[in-house]
């Protein structure tokens, strides 16, 4: 065994890393050729690493996961406890700790691994079937309820576990446990075999990444398989099917629907599939999904998710923010989505996606320090709000949730996030997010370096260096977002003119040394929605960057409630950024000014005759408010806040 | 066993009936002595009786039941069916059918209560205890489950069929089971026994109605106990304690919260026990959360509940159309809840929330044909919302759920309607709800009838004659609900002044033949919301005397979406209301006209850059609409629909 990463030329499975035969437009840059080297996401990766995942193992201790396996291996007797998808923590917590020694080798870290890997090998059964929970519990019976049962999808987050440690860390030991769980799948379902799925995606994914770490085509088939074989009710078994994303088949489908989670982490699996597949009516289908998605169905801030009852997409337009659920782990599936859509196409609106989602529907689901999480991420909490259910936010972030899907996602997800920055086809290089980083890249014509400077969010200069180039000419590319309305750049000292929402390509022959530099306007944006999200009419966001802005009672410098702002959209535009290094680990704040609502008249009735014309809502002076980042908001207390602030 | 109602001192037991020592302020009349003759309420009276008591029996028959308590009893063998709680549907419909046979004797009616009664006492064991399902499944196991078992529930849903049969025909069958079930529950709860209450809320008034037919103290010693073990987490067990009403006592919460049925049954519980005990701390106790509610967590219909996710009242101003949970049951609980603040009252204000509660929060739970059903009533209905879930309005209405609590609760209320009509105090008369009916109530002295003649809720104007009259000055009141100003009226010819949201009191010697006409303008009221209400800021909402109005797409002339009308607020004022008697069983509309939002524009993205100013937001030219009625909405599919109108 080896300790050492092995060079790869495909890279990480979060994003997929297609095979060679993959009809896609781009692909990943090798493990560890894109790296960050400090600033915003850095901080955020040194925090998930040294709090997050050394608290995780703990946390998988004590809520019993690493117990489970024990019993079901039978070196431990009692009951297993948790939910039935208990093992997906530990593979999902065993894939963040792969990411992580894979940036950064550690004897401590990989002794853990080696540790936690044992424990799911010794519960493996014997044809290769793993669940520790149903392996215990009512008589070892397999795929009894599998709408329910989570067993496929504990393998997937399985096969993604040990897709990461065997590129990360060169050892195997995971990866046979993967291989023997995966043959028993395709000796069990699939043509010939048992036709159902599981009520929970993700099955799909690991496979595909299962098939491009083994080359069996044997995963990709089944993963296939599974694609085509939902949409036809029989998960449902008679239930709601809409919820198991089982009303429609994948490639007839309009729009993400059901839980949220299952939705997206379906598509993003389907991506896969069509991709090594070059299956262009799939692909089209998920297009056609995604753009609806975001057009319908998604909050401001990138989140997914309108309902808390069963934690699905509402309605077209159903987009409550105080209701919203915008689970952090859908945010971590939409953007498992949205960069696979962008890898098949090419095209920077996918990348725009990821960036809104990444900075402002993943990010707020996790503590500054790092190891405390949302489940549930609202726009919205009242003053007073009562904090009931586990999930609600008001609570404030926990260490842990008795269904913990979210924690051990973060935590692979900022292990992993190196693979969301870059590309390259072969022709060059695109940058695709933007923080301080190195990017290195094999062309036709050599090895290509480069560093990123930037302080990105917090300002607009992303500085791209060559450090190393290529013989001839390579096009670097860097996508422009959508929002970055006068946008400028240079590239070696020649003015270009970017266009927002694509890639600003420059093919030259780059010297080392030679930079292109973008500039992205922070100017204050300040956004309605569509008449029809009726929950937020009469009610405008602000954006700076790539963030979304809210407002937290702390920053409201009169006693006025949160609840109660309202605001002018020609001050709001006219805000004052100011960096704050003090402040929640160091933001930028908005300075402006609001205003108290008129109406706030306690003894009035709740419903009360309307005036001819609507009276202007505002009364007093006005008084000094920060708007601070939503990703950094509930550091300071969860209490009330707002993304949305009425007019007034 | 006679078949003739029993002339009893007291009356019915929804609302209550106190005991004579009780304190309050009013009391119902006795059984029979209010009865609706014609008219509105009068019409739904009927479809209940002829169609939904008739179809009740069958799909208790079908849904099993019936069956349930045949397996209990040892006459048939089987699997128990549906969820805990299917006792209670049988009892319910029980007294359903009690109430129809007081109001009108009939011998089929006799026989299926007999049967079904037969089948309730041949299951109780032989110690009292009775609930079906706990008794066949797991072993029998009695209370291993309170918060969620609901055998108190049942018990309580058991003890107020047993006092209607008792009441309505005189027999005491069930009578009898109610009475060995409740010394079975005096024997094993309380002080020196189980320390536990149920999860669901009722049995408190059902004993204090058994205390009431009964006279036996220790029934209503156990429900105050009940009541004052609550708020205490033991209920809970560790769990949320806010969703079983159980995280505050009930003698010193502000506000009603969790469950919202749970919730109000729990209040309308409590009050009886107030009133029987003349408890002054506990009755003011619920006059604040009673406010509260209003003031905070209270629909425009008299809804209650925001939550799809455990049923539950939101925060404070959380009311969101679309996601308006607003249970039929809890519709049903806050008219039991505010009958009984009525009775210790004497306030106009609660029989204005009863009016706008039935009106508007139950009646939509039932069909013009009367026998199917919603679970939930939204305010909003999407153009192309998706029907998921059983309980979605989107489906339209259903004869039957697997949940089935509300048919048979819709139709034990509306049987009982009559209770709700008119009080006495001794001095006088109280009429509090308006339809075509018949009064009558024994005063010092002597009888007193009186004929109510009115098209009410089409017309405003209320004509009570007395048809017999007691010696000497007495009081005849009259509610004028808190939205009529403007009302007028006359009293033997004589002018009089109504205030709004009083009672119109006119004491004097009343003699055969003359009236009282009481005159409510019924002008359409166009109101708007709290602006805490953030999910209908910007929109309007029409009403017309005690009705809540809504748009639905079959009554928009142009082919403009229900999600895209736009309305003025002085248009709307002057629509015209137009009585058509062929529509929907005959109602009144409100024809006015409305625009287009101007911001309709498909290829738009979800979110934009705000102007300075709001745009208006309407675009072409007017076009006709017509508003109906909220409670007649889906009665022609259940397309799009909207209470709340977003103003031009």
């Amino acid at each position: 065994m080896t300790t050492a990463p092995r060079a790869l030329p495909s890279a990480v499975p979060a994003p997929a890393a297609p095979t060679a035969g993959a009809a896609v437009r781009l692909r990943p840059v090798p493990l560890g050729a894109a790296r960050t080297t400090g600033g915003f996401w850095a901080e955020r990766q040194r925090a998930n690493r040294s709090r997050a995942v050394r608290t995780g193992y703990e946390r998988l201790g004590s809520a019993g996961n690493l117990q489970n396996l024990r019993i079901a291996a039978g070196t431990a007797t009692g009951e297993v406890r948790g939910p039935v998808f208990m093992d997906s923590d530990v593979h999902k917590w065993l894939e963040a700790a792969a990411w992580e020694y894979g940036r950064e080798p550690s004897e401590e870290l990989l002794g853990r691994i080696r540790e936690v890997t044992a424990l799911v090998a010794a519960a493996q059964a014997p044809d290769g079937y793993l669940d520790s929970v149903v392996q215990v519990r009512d008589g070892g019976e397999r795929y009894r309820d599998l709408p329910w049962s989570h067993e496929h999808y504990c393998a997937g987050h399985l096969f993604q576990a040990a897709v990461a440690q065997s590129r990360c860390t060169g050892e195997t030991a995971l990866l046979d446990v993967a291989v023997r769980l995966a043959d028993h799948l395709v000796a069990t379902f699939g043509p010939g075999g048992r036709e159902e799925v599981d009520g929970h995606p993700i099955v799909e994914m690991g496979l595909v990444e299962l098939y491009r770490e083994t080359g069996e085509r044997r995963y990709l088939d089944l993963a296939r398989w599974f694609v085509d074989a939902r949409g036809r009710g029989t998960t449902a078994r008679g239930g709601d099917p809409t919820y198991f994303s089982d009303r429609v088949p994948v490639r007839e489908a309009t729009t993400a629907e059901g839980h949220a989670v299952r939705a997206v982490y379906l598509a993003a699996g389907a991506a896969d599939v069509a991709a090594e597949d070059g299956d262009a009516e799939l692909l089209a289908a998920l297009v056609r999904q995604w753009e609806h998605v975001v057009a319908t169905k998604t909050h401001v801030t990138g989140g997914l998710g309108s309902r808390w009852d069963q934690e699905r997409f509402g309605d077209e337009y159903e987009l409550t923010p105080d209701r919203a659920y915008a689970e952090t782990c859908a945010a971590i599936g939409s953007v498992q989505w949205a960069q696979r859509m962008l890898l098949a196409t090419g095209e920077a609106r996918y990348g725009d996606l990821v960036e809104r989602t990444l900075y402002n529907a993943f990010l707020p689901g996790v503590s500054l320090g790092g190891d405390e999480y949302f489940y549930v991420n609202p726009l919205q909490v009242r003053s007073g709000a009562h904090a009931d259910e586990e999930r609600s936010a008001v609570h404030g972030r926990r260490g842990w949730f008795d269904c913990a899907c979210c924690p051990p996602n973060v935590m692979r997800t900022l292990s992993s996030l190196d693979a969301y920055l870059a590309t390259s086809d072969g022709g060059g290089v695109q940058l695709h997010q933007f923080t301080a980083c190195r990017v290195g890249a094999d062309l036709p014509g050599g090895r290509v370096e480069l560093a990123v400077s930037t302080d990105y969010p917090w300002d607009g200069t992303v500085r791209v260096r060559v450090e190393e180039s290529a013989a001839g000419e390579w096009e670097l590319a860097v996508r422009v977002p959508g929002w970055a309305r006068g946008a400028t750049a240079t590239a070696a000292g020649r003015r270009l003119t970017p266009e927002p929402g694509e890639h600003l390509r420059v093919r030259r022959a780059w010297a080392v040394g030679e930079e292109l530099v973008l500039v992205l306007p922070l100017d204050v944006r300040v956004v309605e929605a569509d008449p029809r999200v009726d929950a937020v009419r009469g009610c405008v966001a602000v954006e700076r960057g790539p963030l979304v802005y809210c407002a937290e009672q702390a920053d409201v410098s009169a006693p006025v409630a949160v609840d109660d702002l309202r605001v002018d959209v020609a001050t709001l535009r006219g805000a004052r950024a100011e960096h704050r290094p003090g402040l929640l680990g160091g933001v930028t704040v908005l300075r402006t000014t609001a205003r108290r609502s008129a109406r706030h008249d306690g003894g009035a009735p709740l419903y009360r005759p309307a005036a001819d014309a609507p009276a202007a809502d505002a009364e007093g002076e006005g008084f000094g408010i920060e708007l601070v980042p939503y990703h950094a908001w509930a550091n300071r207390g969860a209490g009330a806040m707002r993304v949305w602030l009425p007019r007034a």
